[in-house]
């Protein structure tokens, strides 16, 4: 366990939402956070001690900032990787470890060390041409990913049957058998350095299928016990051989047969944990500080049933955003807004979320809907 | 109801603790937030949108100051009230309003309130010389306090007997009966522009008797339910006859007799609120956002046992902060730390505090202790 207080200067890789509220948690700790993004309108630029614009992908950008801090975190896996190991050999504490995060980019890599950990997973083929891909064995139809760079939905391709090839991608990919999911669900576990690991309990998401987001979520899951049981032992496996310093989300299938099949991991505070900074005794971004501060990890369990919604952009809106119902839903009791301080809307684009908390499940989702219905942003 | 979300330039006076905690919750609701204070060193000078150097108490720099937002709030009362009714007068919202500022500033007249509209309160004479004092129809020991600028403790002296004369503060004060009290209770009360009024449930507190700080209070008390009422009832009338809009923390004795007597008011969130944060749906910061916001007022009602422990300066230390035990108060579940970003600590400075929630009121009591003997702050 290491004394962090009061000195610390803490860089993160990322100033959007996640590192918005990891500032929000960072504050109660009296840490001194620097924060770099490439948009100078990032959710982050007015709550650092210090925002820096630069791109997260440049080995010279990266390696500056890094410099000027005692320990580097991410919001978002896409960073030059280099940079940060330079870093760590020249004893800048970095949480995820570079490795971690080298790993977890490519989505190649990730995929085939399921495969070497025995981690269920669905099954997939490492494609790195256009005929490989025609000669695959996986059976249509099925998923084909980019190794790289995708996020929220893009740089994911469906590929029904033989006509799709024809618009498939040609970078260095992935395809996996489509999963016939009964849900997906997702756990956030936590690691720190001296070892300690922490589950937050099992969520269920739900996604809107024209934006491919999560866009409702539940915490905790209603699924079996042995569900839940089998997720957190799967989640607490990777982060154990991974070696993780920090949080890791893992996303996972539940598919028609009972079986859990993990789809993809995040090694940062996650969109499916949001619901914890009112839902849980400790909030995801806390956890995240403790773990990367080596401190005791927090009491993860649900104070109560908590539904996350995700704002976004509605369709057809582009422009300076303006935000609709806002009153009306504050009316409910148990409502909690988290606006991501984005200037401008489009369609889709994560403006916020709204937690919505009841000891009653089903006023809970009752009114989740209404949030959904009565909540929107426009231009 | 008014639509306030974006664009919103919200004016802090004063930057510590409570303006940092306010911006934290701020942050949810895409406010910019621009806050003064006089020390460059304050708790909210990194976290604000822009921070001023200035005086509360000097007109032109509270006027200038004021005509740089659209909205004024304060998170300390002395404040130069003059400049904020000439702003008021000159279209900037002022909330609470100044004119209810400038009532609470004066003990004198908060007393006088208290009498005309029939609130409970200790008998009192209004002193403004030395002869009046020794002239005075209140009989000994009773309490002197200035009518102005006193807090935590400072500007108040207890007058046992004649002896005590001697060394009275001689500027216009207040004296009254030394309340023989069995509690020492707090209602925070929020009334928003529409007329809503929210009390938060009632809390106990505990007093140290050497630094004269709140240093412990839990919440919710479990003094009988008539008590819960009657000071609810209290606090309503106060906010009610006060039209303040904002919040409104209501001191209250109980006495050996069961009678509630109101000791005295701040018009702002306090450090007998700071338990909300977890303990309650909503918390006392953003409460007041939607009081001064004029937005629906949020579910006060407690979540789970809560107490809050003041973080104060140790004895006998001065110079910069250390904390210590940190790591061991975060082993317990339910701990929530709250540093306050000081830079030097003195003795009984407030320099956080923590919150402990448990569903076994025992058990949080026993995790306070814990906390209370574990975390010092030294130099």
């Amino acid at each position: 366990m290491k004394a962090f207080y009061g000195d610390l200067r803490l860089g993160v890789l990322g100033g959007g939402q996640l590192g918005r509220m990891l500032i929000q948690q960072a504050i109660n700790y009296n840490v001194t956070v620097r924060v770099m993004d490439p948009d100078p309108e990032a959710p982050c630029r007015k709550l650092c001690d210090q925002f820096t614009v630069g791109s997260l992908s440049d080995y010279e950008t990266v390696y500056k900032f890094g410099k000027t801090v005692d320990m580097l975190t991410i919001e978002i896996e896409k960073v030059n990787v280099d940079a940060l190991e330079q870093l760590e050999k020249e004893g800048v504490l970095v949480y995820p470890q570079p490795r971690v995060i080298r790993l977890i980019q490519d989505k190649g890599l990730q995929k085939q060390f399921f495969k070497e950990n025995e981690i269920p997973t669905a099954d997939f083929q490492i494609i790195s041409s256009a005929q490989q891909l025609r000669e695959s064995h996986i059976p249509f139809p099925y998923i084909q990913k980019l190794r790289r760079d995708g996020y929220d939905g893009k740089g994911v391709y469906k590929v029904v049957n033989e006509s799709y090839l024809d618009k498939a991608f040609t970078a260095p990919s992935l395809i996996e058998r489509l999963v016939d999911f009964e849900k997906e669900i997702a756990v956030i576990v936590a690691r720190n350095e001296s070892g300690e690991v922490k589950c937050f309990p099992m969520v269920e998401m739900e996604f809107n299928p024209q934006a491919n987001l999560v866009e409702f979520l539940i915490a905790p899951s209603t699924l079996p016990f042995e569900v839940h049981e089998q997720a957190e032992l799967i989640a607490k496996k990777i982060a154990e051989s991974l070696k993780i310093v920090g949080l890791l989300a893992v996303e996972m299938f539940l598919d028609k047969h009972g079986r859990i099949l993990v789809n993809e991991l995040a090694p940062r505070p996650h969109n499916s944990g949001h619901q914890t900074i009112e839902g849980n005794t400790v909030s995801q971004f806390e956890q995240h500080l403790r773990a990367i501060f080596d401190q005791p990890l927090g009491d993860t369990s649900c104070l109560n049933n908590a539904i996350m919604v995700n704002v976004l952009g509605e369709a057809g809106h582009e422009g300076p955003a303006v935000y609709q119902g806002i009153e009306k839903i504050l009316g409910k009791p148990g409502v909690y807004v988290h606006l991501y301080g984005k200037t401008f809307t489009k369609p889709f684009r994560k403006m916020g979320h709204v937690t919505i908390v009841d000891a009653d499940r089903d006023k809970a989702i009752e009114k989740a809907r209404f949030v959904q219905a009565n909540l929107k942003v426009i231009s």
